[in-house]
């Protein structure tokens, strides 16, 4: 089964994220908005138990830590995707790099660059006339994260949760 | 903000009524398939606090119950939803009666009546036709529940998971 962690931002900013990925995103019916912790990956059962486990211990030694967002950026010209972009402040980075360590697969595809996307696969015209709008753009977010969660894909492509994480909580 | 309680089935059965949902449920991109336990109620930020304390107590004396599915069923002709009829077990049934009592809102729409929706407003002609494809088929569904998710609505309609609860666990 394919697996992810990702954190969700309150509500107020899914909602601003959505306001914009219903137009620009085509993954907008597919999993809430989110920050990815930890790419897709495979699992079996077994092996999920385990990783279940060490989610737990590391959730127990996390401290709470700052979400901040003050603009969008773009990931092109690699890829033409827009993004509400997340301070890497070094709470989140700690964290995502446990998730590479140890007993989980730790092939990392890109370096982690914190991010809520709010549009992908954007043609070169639509990439430039929304992030030329959104560019000046300020945001003043600033909220605490306080847990993680493990999804798993289903074979439509969406997105359910497997189980939440509490810093500070082992079970 | 508006939150539900519900369950969600294993990744299979998650597949398989999303393979209905696709094409006949509305509601589709919203939620991925889930029996929902306590119907959406309104709660604040404080209140959701005394309540997800209640929720750990909850979850800490359920016990895993099973989730049997056998057939498909059908609401009409109070509304057009065909959904698949989930077996009320004795700790369904108690553990949904919790969600009503004491500090919880606890008016009830409908009687509870387990399920997961496979197609809802559909017209009546529609409503015969994937009804009585579906009524004679057999389904030998049979899983452990081991816990529940309090979710939160976005204002596009879809939902978002605030907090699992294992059975059997406090934190």
């Amino acid at each position: 089964m394919k697996y992810g962690i990702a954190i969700f931002p309150s509500k107020a900013v899914q909602d601003i994220a959505n306001s914009y990925r219903k137009r620009y995103d085509p993954n907008y019916a597919l999993i809430p908005p989110h920050i990815t912790v930890k790419e897709r990956f495979d699992a079996t059962e077994e092996e999920i138990k385990e990783i279940t486990a060490e989610l737990h211990n590391i959730a127990k030694e996390t401290k709470p830590f700052p979400l901040i967002i003050k603009k969008v950026s773009s990931f092109s010209p690699v890829t033409n995707t827009v993004y509400l972009k997340v301070e890497p402040v070094e709470g989140l980075i700690e964290l995502s790099n446990k998730f590479y360590e140890g007993i989980f697969p730790n092939e990392r595809t890109y370096a982690f660059v914190p991010h809520i996307t709010i549009g992908q696969e954007l043609s070169t015209d639509e990439h430039s006339d929304v992030y030329g709008s959104l560019q000046m753009e300020k945001f003043d977010i600033h909220e605490q994260v306080d847990r993680f969660q493990l999804l798993y894909q289903l074979e439509n492509g969406s997105w359910s949760v497997h189980e939440t994480f509490k810093f500070g909580e082992d079970c």
